[in-house]
């Protein structure tokens, strides 16, 4: 009876349990993660026609972009497609900021390439496939923290110098040179030895689109008066033209390259060439990478990938999470969900063989200019993508070369921000070294190094406190009795402790009067600097000085008073002093 | 004329800079380094005496030691006498510290081993001349700072450990038993799987040696009237005898072997064999090394040496430091002047074939209870060492191998404590992290991994401060006006800057009342974290809420105004929170 009791008490609380963090819980935390459930209740008719004009406006700057980047990346131009999808289709489901669109950006294109420099196309996706994972890893065991560990100058200096690699890089499909140099300097050196050896016909119609291309940037500026319906008409027209350039200028070359072609004449520029139509099938990328008559093993594969599983998606979290910041406007940012999206993307899209991919600023820009509401916008893109791939590839083959690097060119030179610099220079000693040394090596040893070390920089600036912090150092004398008082802007972790010991033995040398320490910035007392604090105090008992304690926290206080409770004063506040006077007056009396 | 007394003017003025940075400045700084010419005046008869006693008895510590640490550090036993007098030469003339003693250490040899392992001895050479290198360098550029990022935790395990694992390697020769096993476990698996082939002789000789000498160490607690002359003299031969133990255990084995070869008879147990008479000639250690038929230049020796062009130095600096540290109560040591010290008996030791060196906790302690009065002392011990090279050398031939492991293992194994671990785990959690990854990484993967990983570890700890500081939240009320008073416990840097807005934005969504930000704290801002307040502050204009910073620094305030002072309020302290409230009672009456 008693057993039955039990077990039927055992049942109930079991299902209560379960019940209680598998039913609504979990269900709760589920719906919290698939976002869309979130919103799709309430969209309506004014959402639908406001996300299919975005989504179509940000098609046509997907697309042009896509190619590109493959191009940048190393790859054939439809793996910039194939990148540009699935990102899209994920984000509609999991993301939660309407602006961000996950695609290949010249960020993660430069950055994947530094890795997969003449290897197999696999190993790009590999890459993206771990990216993935890492990213989802990290929205799973929230450590976007990390990303705080990249300051502001450091990401500036690496994108600036990202631009400026790229810029370097498509300078020679510009002038029709073909070269194989790499680095920053390698290249224009390569591109100013054999100048002569330009095309005329690529520099030309190279030339022609990047003109193009900024006169159309610039045009939303001219003047329209927007009061009457046609100005209205007009300024939306401008700037619907601005924003589809790059869709235009690659119209408009592939066509001319096709009239040259169908004329029978040599096209007098370089072409893209084949381009395989299609979208690639389901392909876990779990697999070893065949290259020439070797197997590599993918676990040589993931080893030869090396920092970059830790780099592609710390950058690629850090891009998306400032979109999201600069987009939100005082929304809190769910970091955690974003880092899960893009994770997501990334995973589900290596496995249709997508590059590496994140937000990208420009899309964003657009997205936002275009009046978008939710992230269903991204829908109508990724159709667009998934049309051009199965319907436009045989056009693909005429777009010219140098038309490609043009829009690389020109939306990256914007990028290139040495403004900063001269703030940083007022700003802090470190900003400005981490600035400096992330550009400088990015230019010389590649911008995962560059990264790295601007990351460096900063930490050992942040450790630089714990070192020396700064101690105010005051000699007070209150009715006649003298002390000096010591502050520590900072607490004492075991780097500094040695330095406030130094301190406090050189001024108890100088001045035989009893040393204050002013504790209240002291957050923490770990095992080196109690340690060290209590030989301090029996160094000054022995000297017969005293060393007394202000304002230390209770707690801390106990951790100082195990063993040997004798040696330290502790004070709560700076009137005991007085108060100490007295006791010592009236003891000698 | 003017010209002429422009001359003489600008003479005069040469003549008294010159002079008074290259007269007496220099001069006061050469004679500050050369520590020597500070104490040498007042050297007295008794300093005399009392150095001679201290510096033989250090010999008798110093010669056995050095024959055992160059068996540790894989070199034969004469390498260790190079490295033991050369450092106490040197370290007379520019030593601050009676009682340090430089000479080669376990410490030393077994860090040193990591890295020359399996290579030929000039490899150990160049090391010890690159250390030195190091170590002066430091002391010149004043970086003896990079010792305090080696909390105690780290150096209390990796003490443990290095003694744990030289008790494992030196178990072989005690109990006889030939092995080229390596790391402590894989050590001690194959002693305990060989155990059946311990050879009888050695295991009985080292059982003797050992008894022998934790008996003698013991000898001196024996309790003896030293109130009587006899009792006086009583006491003091016990403490020669227990302090030359090492000395007398090399002797009597040595004996015994020497008795027993003359008898003609096969010695039972393993002897040191053939040890090179004669002291080396100087050789500067910048050459390229043959082994076999190969020969390595410097420059990829230099490179295969690695990190331990790191560690082997900040180790050593570290070692002499606490030791400086602990026998110079109350007094501030010249870390500076320790680290030239250092690297200049290991730049010209090296010329002479010395191994690395550094001070030994062991041998300082002999020197103190010695009664040491000055480092000259440190020249009676290198005579002495000197006559053992050029005198003694063909008896060393007679020295067990067992009798060597035993001194190690007796002077080593009282450096393993645990009783640091629970004083830990009271103490903090990155304390106890970085003991227990310190000393399990360097039992696996040796020394050298552990004592980087406990270091990082620390570091890490450190870096969390930043990240997430603690922020207390108080709801205040005063008058009638409410707002939220957030203290961030440390300053905002970079990496913290996100933590504090997401707070503040929660707050703020919460409650719609101003936000009061307690910059107590804030020592300084970055870029990023300027950026971040300013972001912050004009987001919260956005929803008509307040951002108001509270005992900001006056030329943080000003660095926080540039471009857009309006968006922040300052509140020197909160008494203004009222009459603001005053103010807005004012302008709505």
């Amino acid at each position: 009876m008693v057993l039955q009791d039990f077990r039927t008490d055992l049942r109930k609380r079991l299902v209560k349990r379960v019940g209680s963090c598998h039913g609504s819980d979990v269900k709760n935390s589920v719906v919290r993660r698939i976002s869309i459930l979130n919103w799709i209740g309430q969209y309506d008719r004014e959402d639908l026609v406001s996300d299919f004009i975005a989504g179509i406006t940000l098609g046509l700057t997907i697309i042009p972009q896509s190619l590109a980047y493959a191009g940048l990346a190393g790859l054939p131009s439809h793996y910039g497609l194939y990148a540009a999808y699935m990102g899209s289709l994920v984000y509609v489901i999991f993301g939660t900021v309407k602006e961000v669109s996950i695609g290949p950006t010249s960020l993660m294109a430069l950055l994947a390439v530094q890795y997969t420099m003449d290897k197999p196309i696999q190993y790009m996706i590999i890459l993206a496939f771990l990216a993935g994972l890492v990213e989802l890893l990290m929205g799973v065991l929230k450590l976007g923290f990390l990303v705080s560990f990249i300051p502001i100058p450091v990401t500036s200096a690496f994108t600036s110098a990202t631009a400026l690699i790229i810029v370097g890089t498509q300078l020679k499909h510009i002038f029709g040179i073909p070269s194989k140099a790499r680095g920053f300097f390698q290249t224009l050196y390569s591109l100013a030895t054999r100048i002569v050896e330009s095309n005329p016909g690529d520099l030309v119609l190279g030339g022609f689109a990047i003109v193009f291309l900024l006169a159309l940037r610039q045009i939303t500026q001219i003047p329209v008066d927007d009061k009457t319906s046609r100005g209205k008409v007009l300024k939306k027209f401008l700037w619907y033209l601005s924003l589809s350039r790059n869709a235009l200028i690659v119209l408009i070359t592939s066509a001319i390259a096709f009239k040259w072609n169908s004329s029978g004449e040599p096209v007098p520029f370089k072409l893209s060439g084949h381009v395989q139509p299609g979208i690639p099938g389901f392909e876990l990328p779990i697999y070893n990478v065949q290259s020439g008559n070797v197997t590599i093993t993918y676990f040589e594969v993931v080893k030869e990938l090396g920092s970059s599983l830790v780099l592609v998606p710390l950058v690629a979290v850090l891009a998306n999470v400032s979109i999201a910041k600069a987009f939100s406007a005082g929304k809190i940012v769910d970091a955690s969900q974003e880092m899960i999206a893009l994770g997501l993307c990334n995973l589900l899209g290596s496995c249709f063989s997508a590059m590496p991919t994140c937000g990208a600023f420009t899309r964003s820009a657009v997205s936002h200019s275009s009046g978008v509401r939710t992230p269903l916008a991204g829908i109508y893109s990724a159709i667009m993508t998934l049309l051009a791939l199965s319907l436009l590839t045989p056009y693909f083959y005429f777009i010219p070369k140098t038309t490609l690097a043009a829009v690389l060119i020109c939306s990256v030179v914007f990028m290139v921000d040495f403004s900063i610099v001269k703030v940083l220079f007022r700003a802090s000693k470190t900003d400005i070294l981490a600035w400096g040394g992330c550009f400088c090596v990015s230019l010389f040893a590649g911008v995962e190094v560059g990264l790295l070390f601007g990351i460096l920089i900063s930490i050992v600036g942040l450790l630089k406190v714990w070192v020396r912090p700064g101690i105010r150092q005051d000699s007070i004398e209150k009715q006649g009795h003298r002390y000096v008082k010591l502050s520590p802007e900072t607490g004492i972790f075991f780097p500094a402790v040695d330095f406030l010991r130094t301190k406090v033995i050189e001024v108890a040398t100088e001045q035989k009067v009893p040393i204050v320490v002013d504790c209240s910035s002291v957050i923490g007392l770990d095992h080196t600097s109690t340690k060290g604090m209590k030989e301090l105090a029996s160094e000054l008992e022995k000297v017969k000085q005293k060393l007394i304690l202000l304002n230390l926290k209770p707690s801390l206080k106990k951790v100082l008073q195990e063993n040997n409770a004798e040696i330290f004063t502790f004070w709560e506040d700076e009137s005991e002093a007085e108060m100490e006077n007295n006791n010592v007056a009236r003891n000698m009396a």
